[in-house]
């Protein structure tokens, strides 16, 4: 796990209050962030999910794809921390792979803060999209992990996830 | 997997395209949907965590809660083929339990169609908040597994997670 | 023209304010509102999102069709005299037909009001999606009309657009 | 019609996939649109908003002015495709000509990618609004054309509407 | 003041934590609520907002009413406690009182919780849009008091401001 | 009262219409604003809050805080006349003090416009996130004033209210 020990937590403040953090001072830079989630829908689902589309174009999946996006335009209205951005790109991907579904998100900005909550909202809310489309065929399917992949720009440069932390 | 094989999935329709389900003549019934996330956020961050509140009310968990319950009233707007609902009651509450952090939500109404998506996406909202608050200290963090617990109500009645789902 | 020449317009008080018009005193009663709208794409563009996945399931429709879902729901947000409803059902599709897309919108709910803005608003969004994402081949593309086709509940019971008024 | 035969649609991917455009590599310019709406209401409609507030300040065409406006800002959230920006000025006019009323808006902004959309946006919702609101005197009123009339700033440079497009 | 000394918040669990209120067991009933801002603008400002269209129906009272309108209808999305409603009716009043503006709301719902808050976040949004237009004349403009005004329907049934709590 | 005589307001256009203000020629500078609200509780409620979690840190106050943040990012959506912005920063504090609450809020940006109206709308939402979370203890409390304190940035520079504006 990649925590720093001695690292005070940013979004908290000296008397314990929950804050945002201020970034006037932060370069704007350009800034990439990948996230991913994955959906266990079973052999069966994906059988459903195949036949009504293929792996990469059925309504599931593009459906899926479209509340991604429209999800990371939302971040900071869900999210109560996070700061009102401009976005340059939102790619959100959902892809069956064997019996799991997978949501890759690409977010892309010039700005003063990291986008790397934009793509873990995107994997979030098209996989709950893709867990109402099929829920009716199983209602026991899982989501997770979402995770970050990757993060470019900013002060504290790139960081990819390292295979332990997977 | 609680799959059923020869279900079509009713948000596709027949020329294969994502659609809505008309409950116009579903029953109007009392109905609840309890569901869970976790974030594995590890032993340093969840010392963390604790110092700066204790593993029920610090700002990351309260903070967590009322994002997940903002969040559950986004539902419709968030996730395509939702319906836009009345509710009850929404309670979401984020507990540290060793290295872990447990959202669990509960929503309640009065209606025609289930609530589990807005509690599916209570604990994905209020997952991401703790996963905004804390990723300075560790962008490594994964959400997961979400996860439907219990739902009552509707036609299909009571449906609860078995051991063997879980 | 089905205009009432007597009629005072609803939502115009008589100081000449706009208002909401007050449906306490009115029945809860199933209802229904079918709209349509047409973008003039020409027969360029049109064997373009030909080419890009048939005339019933390519990208831009499928996208037209959810972001007319979504932005039905947002009808209460959006047009400032519109009550905020629940909805049983949206259903949008979008098709090619020549060299013009037709939107058709139909929406369902049980209350107080009627949901010819829901419909016609599904429209107008589905649309707009169209047009965003053919602009780059044909900025003049223009889209219209937009109107009502078909409506049932409510005191004033089923309307359905004539010949003449087509 | 504008349209160029051989383009690809660029917001259709290679595997027909929707997707936005990635705006990182445009340069940040001053831009403008400018769209206009038609809605047909008649004459004794017509009769009616003039009335109750003369051709240009009644109530019905100044809440629309203000649905407009609120709409504009509204469109990357109902656009599935469009970019979150800043925006510099919206300016929304409704007019009664004859028996018709004529939106017209206007939005500017310094960024990376047009302002289209959002004039277009602003023009339906503006639309939206005076049909709701007169409605109850007519519910066979069209909305359309609904159309681009400039656009200024970008690569692309400006572009005006022609006769012929009209 | 009106507390009850011994009760309890309804908003805080016995751990201290924020919660939404369940109205699973009330009853559905009709209700209203009745809410006033007031904008101490001074004379200046007062003349110069009669000039621009008269006490009861220029811009700035316009503007505010439709913002307080659909204000009203964001109330759940912005209060994190508030429930999800259906409303029946939303009337909002601006009005210039000699070197004040008044602003007067009034709504209407038939449902489990009551629509306090709805008509205080009314008042509060269209009081914010006065400032908001006339603040280029004077900064030092205050809002205040908004309060509630008069409130019928549900167990707790009708209550009134008195004069000793105005 | 700091209001100029002979001003026109500048959201009011020469026909008396609400019109924005064209940012495009003003210059991006870092710009900040503070304003406060105060929620007049009453000395019981006063201790109601105190003993679920003291001056600063209980559940009403924090999510009167995080309520203000939320509603902050939402000033373009509320006042139909505010520019959509980016934020470097929203600070909201909610403090207990003697039988009054005070919410204060500090917001920042780089941008063409200034951020009163975030500051204020943030402390509005969090003055009535605290009115309903206290309310079922009195229905009379009052909220107000809501006042502009500071702001810096733009062609106007640096305001602060003075003692006779209080």
């Amino acid at each position: 796990m990649t925590s720093s020990p001695d690292q005070e937590l940013s979004h908290v403040d000296k008397d314990s209050r929950a804050r945002m953090v201020n970034v006037s001072d932060k370069a704007v830079t350009h800034r990439t962030a990948v996230a991913e989630a994955w959906i266990q829908v079973g052999s069966e689902i994906a059988a459903c999910v195949k036949r009504c589309g293929g792996v990469k174009k059925g309504p599931v999946l593009s459906t899926a794809e479209i509340g991604g996006i429209l999800g990371a335009k939302q971040t900071p209205h869900l999210i109560p921390m996070c700061h009102p951005l401009i976005l340059n790109d939102i790619q959100v991907r959902a892809e069956l792979i064997e019996d799991r579904i997978r949501i890759m998100a690409e977010v892309t900005s010039d700005g003063k803060t990291g986008v790397e909550m934009e793509a873990m909202t995107a994997c979030s809310v098209a996989a709950l999209t893709v867990y109402d489309m099929v829920k009716s065929a199983g209602k026991g399917i899982e989501i997770g992990p979402i995770r970050l992949l990757e993060k470019q720009g900013g002060k504290s440069g790139t960081w990819t996830r390292s295979e332990e932390t997977v």
